[in-house]
């Protein structure tokens, strides 16, 4: 198997003070290629820290993609410390330079004279071209182990990605590289890790050689598939089965795949019945709606919501009666009942969902713990409400609600039994 | 100097299907206690990886810390991999079993049988309590090396990281690092960062031997002031003094420092003046409500809110007028006033606010771009709305209209010029 390794080189990304999102952008195009990071390493700019992880790839890695330390600054040190390491020597690359010169030109600004370092490249290397910018991407090849430096800024990185790398990559290695891989990820909701781990039974079963990994989430558990087949035929009979083997035990917990969201399943199943919906959130104030209308086109199916958040606006426009309030109180059954049936006469809609709660950290009774919410569900057919206990968290409170009012609606739409 | 290095466990992260935000928290975190974390690395969870980086942590890194595979599921290795590193057996906590085994009672579950292995830690550890689920984490000490483990969930580890691991390791070197490291963010909103840049004049004056980054993003450019002191004193003073010039930089257009939030300062400048918000969103579909019920206690101020996202709604709800929508449509000017001045009539607040524009990807018109936002205001003593231009990103293009209204009501309530 082509191993390939990853480094990022930046103090900015070890002090936190940017997340390291093209680690992620890297790591799913070398994967989507065949050729996985096998490791991820981020170093700050010191030239031992370089070599060392150099000398680390070059024996353990067949492809090492190095991103940062590119630019026209004392700190940029990728460079000389690539030369250093390969025994080269650093010269001027005349395109490059015209480049460089060009873009400031072509801006009107005189070039600062340190942008001429930008034009130096290892005299055995190909200068990965940078449409975007004056740092130019190196790709160095020796014994059949390959070093890619680009610089750190992702617009600029990743079109030399798309555009020189991988394709390179690929013919280089199509010879060695015949195995596919391919990955999918199953959506469930409304269970927990240990308990879908547990329906599934015998693990090796399911597995059959392939991998399977549990990302847990507060929107439900991720079942992302990896498989590896001889040739593309095999790999894709692999993971149908793999696939049905998984759907058949996580049942109807399964909502989605990939990039689904809850919300946008739910949209796709109101859509297509030609249905409308509606919303009275309050411990939820919005978070609902809000996931409703990120998807795109949601107009189509969604009429509007009410975040009825004071009392007297659950009374005045969801028209909750004044009595079930003081008798039971706004967190309560009835309420939340009568919040989804206002909403649905208000905005005349086939659906209504609401929500009522104490989301915390204040407001809690002996007998209301921070974390309990009521969720009610209105149709033309029936109203009900349910309780939950969500610990003791506001963001996860308002979060995990928000997600299982929506799988409540997923539920009623498939017409499939609601089992928390 | 105290070295420290990051594992981060899960292929989720070396594949892209998750962005390393972990690594960024804790990087921050060490880096504010004088213990920068010198190398990040990302392995899958293949016993082999694990125990090479614990070897290479153990050979030349004080603290390592780790996240990840902490879980009850059969790629969950962290735990048995750190016992076999250190030569130590997995042992019952009874503790934590209590815990397991409460956290699924109190949340009415049946717990999972394979949730006992979650209360297996190595014999000679300790445990870091987590109060937010069930896999504990693990504090190691050997020959002065540090290890500790945490699970990869955020909301589980962060907590640990914060009342166990980071007063813990300060207590712990805290003769060795006499050196203090102060850090400290200022939040603006409104302007572009090279404009924020242009600004400030002179940029070595400002800083004066200290680091300052631009972070910009959907919400604003933030700038973190990081300042090493020779004790305590010393950082502070050239803190205070660093703070100082970038304020009068920046002047109104910071909002906030550190963790505050537009939705968190607006609040309170609500709360001290007791009056009420209500909101009328289109465009931006529930957004700016669920970030203002993100702040805990926002019901103090926040009446609640009508998501009118249909244009009956906008007539029947928020009386805005039939002839006005015929006329100009439901994004302009007329619309977005009428929204906020019939939010706040039907919620009886002293200010509203509105959005009406047009999300994208579909909704545009020769006159109308995608990216075109009204947002409306108003009080007892006027109302007006606002024209913006924000792109072609419909989640770019509700983000930034949410922080733009919040940021108009954050100048009226200061009386100061809104200017953008």
């Amino acid at each position: 198997m082509i191993r390939s390794k990853l480094i990022s080189i930046g103090d900015e990304i070890l002090i936190g003070q940017i997340v390291n999102t093209n680690a992620a952008y890297i790591g799913e195009k070398m994967f989507s290629i065949g050729i996985p990071v096998h490791k991820t390493v981020v170093i700050s700019d010191e030239e031992t820290s370089l070599l060392q992880e150099f000398e680390d790839s070059y024996q353990n890695y067949d492809v090492t993609i190095i991103t940062g330390g590119l630019g026209p600054t004392h700190d940029d040190i990728t460079k000389p410390a690539l030369a250093k390491f390969f025994d080269d020597k650093l010269v001027i690359d005349n395109e490059v330079l015209e480049h460089v010169k060009n873009f400031f030109s072509s801006r009107k600004i005189e070039m600062p004279l340190i942008n001429e370092g930008q034009a130096l490249v290892p005299e055995n290397s190909e200068v990965i071209w940078n449409s975007n910018g004056t740092a130019p991407g190196i790709w160095i090849e020796k014994n059949n182990k390959i070093f890619v430096a680009m610089p750190g800024v992702p617009y600029e990185m990743k079109p030399m990605v798309e555009s020189f790398v991988l394709p390179r990559l690929i013919k280089k290695f199509s010879n060695d590289n015949s195995k596919i891989y391919l990955q999918k990820t199953i959506l469930t909701t409304g269970i927990g890790e240990s308990s879908l781990y547990e329906m599934f039974g015998d693990i090796e079963n399911i597995l059959d050689g392939n991998k399977l990994a549990f990302l847990p989430s507060a929107t439900g558990v991720r079942l992302r598939m990896n498989v590896i087949g001889e040739d593309e035929n095999d790999a894709l009979v692999k993971l149908r089965a793999f696939e049905n083997r998984i759907r058949e035990k996580a049942s109807d917990y399964v909502y989605g795949e990939n990039d689904d969201t809850l919300q946008s399943v739910v949209g796709s199943l109101l859509r297509q019945s030609g249905k409308t919906l509606s919303l009275a959130e309050s411990c939820t104030g919005g978070r609902i709606s809000s996931s409703i209308v990120s998807v795109a086109g949601s107009s189509d199916y969604y009429r509007g919501g009410i975040c009825a958040y004071a009392n007297e606006e659950k009374i005045r426009l969801l028209k909750v009666s004044k009595e079930t309030l003081k008798q039971h109180g706004a967190v309560s059954r009835e309420v939340a009942v009568q919040m989804a049936e206002g909403a649905r006469n208000l905005l005349c809609t086939d659906y209504a969902l609401s929500t009522t709660g104490i989301a915390g950290p204040s407001g809690a009774t002996p007998d209301k713990p921070i974390g309990l919410v009521w969720i009610g569900f209105s149709s033309s057919e029936k109203s009900y409400a349910m309780e939950f206990h969500f610990g003791n968290k506001r963001e996860v409170n308002i979060e995990r609600s928000s997600q299982r009012a929506l799988e409540i609606l997923r539920r009623e739409l498939l017409k499939i039994k609601i089992k928390f």
